[in-house]
């Protein structure tokens, strides 16, 4: 079995992007892009979103799923080569490294890691139909807060830590009022942006919604309000919106790599130097959200995956393998 | 005087993310984007550059003025706003900072700098010349190494630094045969890189030209070849080439800065924690080849800009400046 030069793992805009570079430094990546397996779909998080308008270089905006294939036909371009199927397995504990699907087993001297980071959703039926749809469901307020649906109208922001503090205030530059949902009867978030979430709550800006759960959301085309339940009385209410943000953090898909990497507390792939790609593990690199719980941007993990890819490039290099 | 929430200075790949970003977030960024002076010039070193083929989402690559422009585009559509002039003074000592230009005198709140960085160049005639024209002069292998223009012939690349022999070893793998022209009999890159550049003599894919320098680039519309001068006994001789790679290093603009930021020994400015845009001075944060001495690709700096954003917004916030 002949040994890759690099493997991506991952196929969103930091994988996509490490690939171009991998392919341009003449390393002839192999990708696996995925086969949308428990909740990961190949391109990543943004073939659920439509609108694309901070990605820069379409000034018009971009449908999410297009900008992908782009990025994958760029990729595919300079050489990329694609295998349409979820990883199941890895090793990583000695080289070459293995990894392995239901189909392929190949074998690789260098690992690029970009499986992304997936929101966590409330699970309920209409809201994965509504998110898809662009219908005003959204679990990334710095992404889509900024569309004119959202303008001037009353959203509500569900979640009780740091993030959904900082996503709820960012709305509040363009909502009428946003409306903060959360289960308990105090917020997670840290001192300061509890300070910050209180003075939005005095300037009338913001409202909490102590002790409460969002049971159903509403809309067809569109989201027209949602359904909450006080959890102290189980009592239910309708409560209209005209948008719907989740903040109740992410998942990184680290689950096959834990038992050979270093990750933080909220298991995502630590780097060894902060704005480097470098992984604990010589020759296994990581990009994009999968190591990033701050900023998940298209642009940020696309930045990310060129980084891993040149990071690569040099580290093989220095290995004497070409 | 009003006091702005947040000025950017510099308006190539990071400094316009950062304004699309910015603006998206309501903060109307000021942005001063340069005048063409000093080598300087709105868009960055990508206005110097042809084809771009490593930004991801343009399949079939893109000029790089058309990009910038379209960057530029898309950060004006969300009301940045542009100051067509070079910054030739700032006060970062107290808040709000001040930032001044011939006709402009600016307050703000927050300062993003994206005043990247320029490569430096043998300063003859023609090379400027066929450089900007997409003429077979190049500052970056990793950008343009791969152009087809270059496979398979004989290419000269100038310094003797790491970066030297990282990116004529980077041209090996396209080039017939790449030549690295160092001015002193030694080279001045580490011992690891050394060894790459004797292992690649080996194989007969390098030769180092010792003792020489380039004083002139031969060619009309694309270059033909070079004039070497050995430097110890003065002697010229005419070299045929097809690919010219500058690697005597860079130059990060940030004269302007020096006073009021901790910069790294290459003039770099330094990163309160790396991985994120944060500067010794509060409210200041950097983005793209101003603070990146390894990366420097329009796609890292456009990630970093957007860090910059994301950061000065909500330190804004956090300062209570909505």
């Amino acid at each position: 079995m002949s040994v890759e030069k690099v493997v991506i793992v991952g196929s969103g805009p930091a994988g996509l992007t490490a690939a171009i570079y991998a392919a341009r430094a003449a390393l002839k990546p192999l990708m696996f892009e995925g086969f949308s397996a428990g909740g990961l779909i190949p391109g990543g998080q943004l073939m659920f979103t439509t609108d694309v308008e901070n990605y820069p270089g379409f000034p018009e905006g971009v449908m999410g799923p297009k900008m992908m294939k782009m990025f994958r036909d760029q990729a595919e371009r300079f050489g990329t080569r694609f295998i349409r199927e979820d990883v199941t397995q890895v090793d990583l504990s000695k080289r070459p490294f293995t990894v392995r699907s239901d189909e392929n087993e190949v074998q690789a001297h260098s690992v690029i890691i970009s499986t992304g980071a997936r929101a966590n959703w409330l699970e309920l039926p209409n809201e994965q139909r509504l998110a898809k749809a662009g219908g005003g469901v959204s679990a990334c307020a710095v992404c889509d807060g900024a569309l004119p649906v959202f303008r001037d109208q009353e959203l509500v922001v569900v979640g009780g830590g740091d993030s959904a503090v900082e996503e709820a205030s960012y709305l509040t530059k363009f909502a009428r009022k946003v409306y903060l949902v959360h289960r308990r009867d105090a917020l997670r978030a840290s001192q300061i942006m509890q300070e910050r979430a209180f003075k939005l709550v005095e300037e009338g800006k913001l409202e909490i919604v102590w002790d409460t759960q969002v049971t159903d959301v509403l809309g067809d085309e569109f989201i027209s309000g949602v359904e909450l339940q006080n959890i102290k009385n189980n009592e239910t209410r309708e409560f209209p919106c005209k948008g719907l943000f989740l903040a109740i953090g992410h998942t990184p898909n680290t689950e096959l790599f834990k038992e050979f990497l270093d990750l933080d507390d909220g298991k995502y792939i630590k780097l060894k130097t902060p704005g480097r790609s470098f992984t604990n593990v010589d020759g296994v690199f990581a990009a994009g959200d999968v190591a990033d719980h701050i900023y998940r941007q298209a642009v940020t993990a696309a930045g990310t995956g060129c980084m891993a890819a040149i990071d690569a490039e040099r580290w093989l290099a220095a290995q004497g393998i070409e």
